[in-house]
């Protein structure tokens, strides 16, 4: 793979950053690439990998997600959104609807022709044991939501800004979240307008985490008793999450085709 | 600028990363072109931009150099090296020695034809008044070197893998350096051999300073009254130093060229 030159597409969502790369079979998509492809100084930087498959079905495109170590990954509400932003601007896909299979199963999305944001469906959730969420002594209680993976929502954590999220939060019920948890921290600016940081299991502080924000808002929408478009401001930008009557979660937000080249060089 | 793409190249000398843009005129290199390339989420990611100018001289290039905030900077030991190792990639110029203009006047690079360490000339050291570094109440007596900027060199820092240099390090004299200076931390690994970390000077820790690893082994040289090669590990890999008896000091260190491409993307 090393000596051949791959093409590339660098890609954000909210500032979490992806490299997409079209013409690499499965069997050539090494953990050494991926670290080397984003590592960011050594590398073109990202994230994660997002590699092209084609489907079986004709016009289908399947997203093979890695994370920056090389792990494989189910899915990831930027990521799908950079990839389908991809598929459109490579002429891959027609804007309008389409779906992109992913390792948690065909998901929907929608990539209008102007270049606005991208909507994903991001499933039905499920609700898990309430506890409680610890930082340097203060505490909140926190609503236990899963999207696929599991969260611990603090729906009024007061100003967010000044919270220290430089270390993992203690949270409880340990023994309901064996696996580990994100957590999100809300504040409250407005009615169905919620600004959020977010401690990733296993990463730290992220600029954005899709699945949070569709957490943060399906607990808002649960303690508010109705159902309404929230907007979700996370560090990296604005991101829009609604919650259907057929229970389907729906994330909207921008995603940015930044660059595209060759890697290695020459 | 934005509405068409340029075309860019991504590299690094020990982790000191930058993209070479070949094709841009000096008027359209804006701050906000230049910061929007550099972010590492939002655009291709860099501590820095090079731009190639083609010199008056038949054959020669000027590296204007830009800081990823988009002030202008006068040189970078490892911004020449990845620069020097573009020319040669690109077919600008010949393996071998040349002269790359720069800020600081014409510097004089040896690129290997066979992708080895590349020379360059970081010119001749200037003693500055030698003072006190201090962490954390532990206090080393320290080294003024001048490089064309200011350093604090401490000799024998110990261990320094277990330093703090999450912040500020304590220095003096504080007025023989109004304008701040770069704090090189050397652990002595062996006979001309040392291991550096770097504090500079608006910036915090890096994992690469090359001229920090020149002032480094000029007051490593002083101090055992003998010039000879040496060997200086940064966090970013190995750099070698020598002090000509002419004065000049001589860096010699890796450079990669990782990726090329075109921004913005389509």
């Amino acid at each position: 793979m090393r000596s051949a030159s791959i093409r590339f597409v660098k890609g954000h969502g909210t500032q979490n950053d992806f490299v997409v790369l079209p013409d690499v079979a499965a069997a050539d998509l090494t953990t050494e690439l991926i670290q080397s492809i984003c590592d960011r100084r050594t590398g073109i930087g990202a994230d994660g990998v997002l590699r092209v498959a084609a489907t079986g079905e004709a016009g289908g495109y399947f997203m093979d997600y890695r994370n920056a170590d090389g792990s494989v990954a189910e899915t990831c509400g930027n990521g799908i959104r950079v990839f389908a932003r991809f598929l459109v601007a490579a002429g891959l896909q027609e804007p309008g609807e389409f779906v992109v299979g992913t390792r948690n199963g065909p998901c929907a999305v929608v990539v209008p022709a102007d270049g606005g944001d991208i909507t994903v469906e991001m499933g039905t959730p499920q609700r898990l044991p309430d506890g409680k969420v610890t930082i340097d002594g203060a505490s909140w209680p926190a609503t236990g939501i899963s999207m696929g993976n599991p969260h611990l929502v603090v729906l009024d954590a007061g100003a967010v800004s000044g919270l220290d999220l430089t270390r993992q939060p203690g949270y409880e019920p340990a023994d309901s979240y064996p696996d580990g948890v994100n957590i999100e921290f809300l504040e409250l600016l407005g009615d169905h307008h919620l600004r959020m940081r977010v401690h990733e299991r296993g990463v730290g502080e992220t600029r954005s985490c899709g699945s949070g924000a569709c957490a943060a808002a399906v607990a808002a929408m649960e303690a508010a008793g109705e159902r309404a478009p929230y907007l979700v401001d996370v560090p990296g930008g604005r991101l829009v999450i609604d919650w259907r009557a057929d229970d389907q979660v729906l994330l909207s937000g921008p995603a940015v085709v930044v660059a595209s080249g060759e890697y290695p060089f020459g």
